[in-house]
């Protein structure tokens, strides 16, 4: 009988019961344990490798499952005669590759979501981007045939990116009045990267970000993956609570994540009391902060207060805006801009894992912005958002007016729907998608949030919306009884 | 006095005297060590550290030169009065934040031709892209008129990439009897980003990558960021050496990289012969492979044989092309394809770092390809570099024949050089550099490659390759002296 000579990491993204089994492929693949050995007694693993007897248990039954181990009674667990060929097989060649990279896989749910928002026959209630509907298609059509005129190379960029639309966007952010130079701002694909690029390059793991819960964020497990904490703080409705933010310790290596507008999920602004507050105590704590203002541009009745970015004299704040929400996901382009230093950075990085952002998506929106057709665009796009948000409400208090409250949002994409009694959101999940509905579940964005929906009235057709709501509101009430 | 209570972490990425200066600024900063405190001496510093004297000496002066510290004879060191506006500074707010990621930058030679690959006024050697000359304006701008038309919307992409250029490429992988499904097929934004998830989502610190020495890959600090180690193995001029794979250890977790077509930097191409063998290596001592065939397309005389990719039923080989080198790198837009469960896990951490590819590019690289006229360019495109290769040789045969040997490439971007007198590559580059001269270095693709160049004759006009040659001998020359 073999010992263990290994132990568990525990700092490891990969749960421990995963690791034995990669562990124990790894001794038969290498010929360390030949078939038929007798491997070590569940009792001895479970003291060796300090975890629960049932870790173990699980672990081999897997093993045994995948015909690597045959158990008998009376003589153990033993290596199984055919292990070689079964792990001759491709998947089981790279069944050990695929659990061990960093980056952790993404939440099911998300991997579910991400699979059934591509198939047709699904409504999709709490989806983040614009109906197709809203694509203006005779400008992105003049503005593809003006660039092909204008376009005489596609080379590799320089590490920042477009230089014309760096200026652009130095333009654009001027009206925000945000002071910021084409050395200062780095092109993206996607506020997303804008967010990798951070995690790969100003936080690691003995870091902890700070964000308000619910959040976006939390659907995400790009930070977690580079060992970063996330730490949720309580929300008002005017923002993240200062309280909680006061009593955030001043340790080392520490941010602040928010989204000042038209918050995801619940659709909250900050007010401007709030940023200039919340300005000062970072200020004052020298707690670095994170603006994410990717919907900033979809507000309804006014604009929303100026980005916290805008008082940053200090050069605390880095600042990140996209294209996705108001014009189209698709283009992936967005752009992050703070102290030079940082901005060189996060260039470098970008520069290193992928060479830049597309440069017909950046000639794209440089010509959209420049010919001054994205303004107009968003112009239009705001009164047709607001109509569909005054009919998803409509529908919600004739459907939900019993079972739910909900947020009354003044732009952006998302209410926040909090059901009356609690249910189990995986199982109202599942149900719902076998009745032909995606949800977006509120624990996506907030593990405790166990009685919330993400509602979107930015993306399925109206009267899809009207069928999935009213379908929704049945299936709660029946689930209940 | 205030003693040391931490350690130094010799697995980061961070060099140990960045990490004893992080820690000081912490301290500081924290108001652990306020203005006026004596730090420990530099011989118990470098005892609890353990050590050297002088790395703690390099760090302390950093420190000083940065106006934290402050030392005077006979008392020591202390944290300087004004420690805290130092520290008070943007910069220095952000300075420990942008040593702190996982990332490591990019080597310093590597950001330098970053930087001077923008600069009108050098002439590039050794640049690994097409000149504009080779832009198909025409081409693309009829392409990118029909796309214009056929878009009816820019959403979120499937997070495998848009399905009909996942089509479209499948076919032009069956004429190279690769045989792939859309479902085994990942649009990335260029072959760089496969690397990328490779690197994320399949390997740890604990693996080992084999790969041919130099290579590209040596350039890049993408996996040893991940921690993980390369390894080189020598090369002759049919490929990778049998020998040395043979003598690779069965470590649990180990891939071979190989550029088997038109090698980065040395052009080689591999036999076909030296394939079937490797192939039939690899599999015995199941090591699977990353076949990077980016410069397939690029042949002169006859198209390289068949990738080793189409060898394979046993699910070994992941197989990655790119459009950048045949087309334009601007379209950042590659492919990966393998087994099933392992280029999901790769899309799923594709759609966790940047939700997809541009799908103007996927558009337009579907376009190029199903209308056939990219096959057409690139069939135009062969004769035209190969007379540019033609003129690039008679150019070093004039003024490198008596300093200089090099190889004789049958296709893709690059002569690699060997000086046959050792200089200090360092001190070529920056005085080329003065000269108006970016080099590629041999030792950024093998620190051993002290005597080599890697010379494109892709990039640069041929007038400039002409002067650019002249000149980088004239400085060889005289830099002997
Ligand atoms: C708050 C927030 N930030 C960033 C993103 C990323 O969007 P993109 O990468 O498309 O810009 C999203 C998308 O849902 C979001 O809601
Ligand atoms: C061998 C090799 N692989 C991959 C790449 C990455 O190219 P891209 O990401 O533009 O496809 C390069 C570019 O120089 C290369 O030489």
């Amino acid at each position: 009988m073999d010992t263990i000579d290994w132990q568990l990491d525990r700092t490891q993204a990969s749960t421990l019961y995963k690791q034995i089994i990669e562990k124990i492929k790894d001794k038969i693949a290498n010929g360390e344990w030949p078939p038929g050995t007798k491997i070590p007694s569940q009792r001895s693993m479970s003291d060796i490798l300090k975890v629960n007897r049932s870790t173990i248990n699980t672990a081999l039954n897997e093993l045994i499952a995948d015909g690597l181990l045959e158990a008998s009674v009376g003589s153990g667990t033993r290596v199984a005669n055919n292990s070689w060929s079964v792990l001759a097989s491709s998947a089981a060649l790279w069944t050990p590759y695929t659990h061990r990279g960093l980056q952790q896989p993404n939440l099911s749910t998300i991997q579910k979501i991400n699979t059934y928002e591509f198939d047709d026959r699904v409504i999709r209630l709490g989806t983040g981007e614009l109906s197709p509907e809203f694509y203006p298609k005779e400008l992105m059509q003049d503005t593809l045939r003006s660039i092909g005129e204008h376009i005489t190379s596609l080379g590799y960029e320089e590490p920042l990116g477009l230089y014309p639309l760096r200026e652009e966007l130095c333009r654009y952010l001027a009206r925000l009045q945000i002071a910021a130079t084409p050395a200062s701002l780095l092109i993206v694909s996607g506020g997303l990267q804008a967010l990798q690029l951070i995690s790969l390059g100003l936080l690691n793991r003995s870091s902890t970000l700070y964000l308000e819960r619910p959040s976006y964020l939390f659907s995400l497990n790009l930070f977690q993956s580079s060992g970063i904490a996330l730490r949720g703080l309580p929300m008002d409705n005017e923002g993240i609570s200062l309280e909680a933010l006061q009593a955030v310790p001043a340790t080392a290596s520490r941010c602040l994540y928010t989204i000042p507008c038209f918050q995801n999920p619940t659709g909250t602004t900050m007010t401007e009391k709030r940023r200039a507050e919340l300005y000062a105590l970072c200020a004052a704590k020298r707690l670095p902060i994170i603006e994410d203002d990717v919907y900033r541009e979809l507000w309804f009745d006014s604009p929303p207060p100026l980005p916290v970015k805008a008082l940053d004299k200090q050069g605390l704040v880095l600042y990140i805006g996209s294209f996705s929400k108001a014009l189209s996901p698709g283009l992936r382009l967005g752009w992050i801009t703070g102290p030079e230093p940082v901005i060189s950075r996060l260039a470098d990085i970008k520069n290193q894992i992928d060479y830049g952002s597309s440069s017909l998506s950046q000639w794209a929106v440089h010509r959209l912005l420049a010919s001054g057709a994205f303004y107009r665009h968003v112009d239009s796009l705001r009164g047709k958002l607001l109509a569909r948000r005054t009919v998803c409400l409509q529908i919600l208090e004739q459907y939900f007016a019993g079972i739910a409250t909900w947020t009354v949002p003044q732009g952006g994409f998302y209410v926040w729907l909090t059901l009356k009694k609690p249910v189990s959101l995986n199982r109202l999940f599942y149900t719902a998608l076998d009745n032909g509905l995606l949800l977006n579940p509120g624990n996506l964005y907030d593990k405790q949030a166990s009685q919330n929906l993400r509602i979107s009235y930015a993306y399925a057709r109206l009267d899809d919306l009207a069928t999935g709501l009213y379908r929704l509101a049945e299936l709660i009430k029946t689930y209940r009884l």
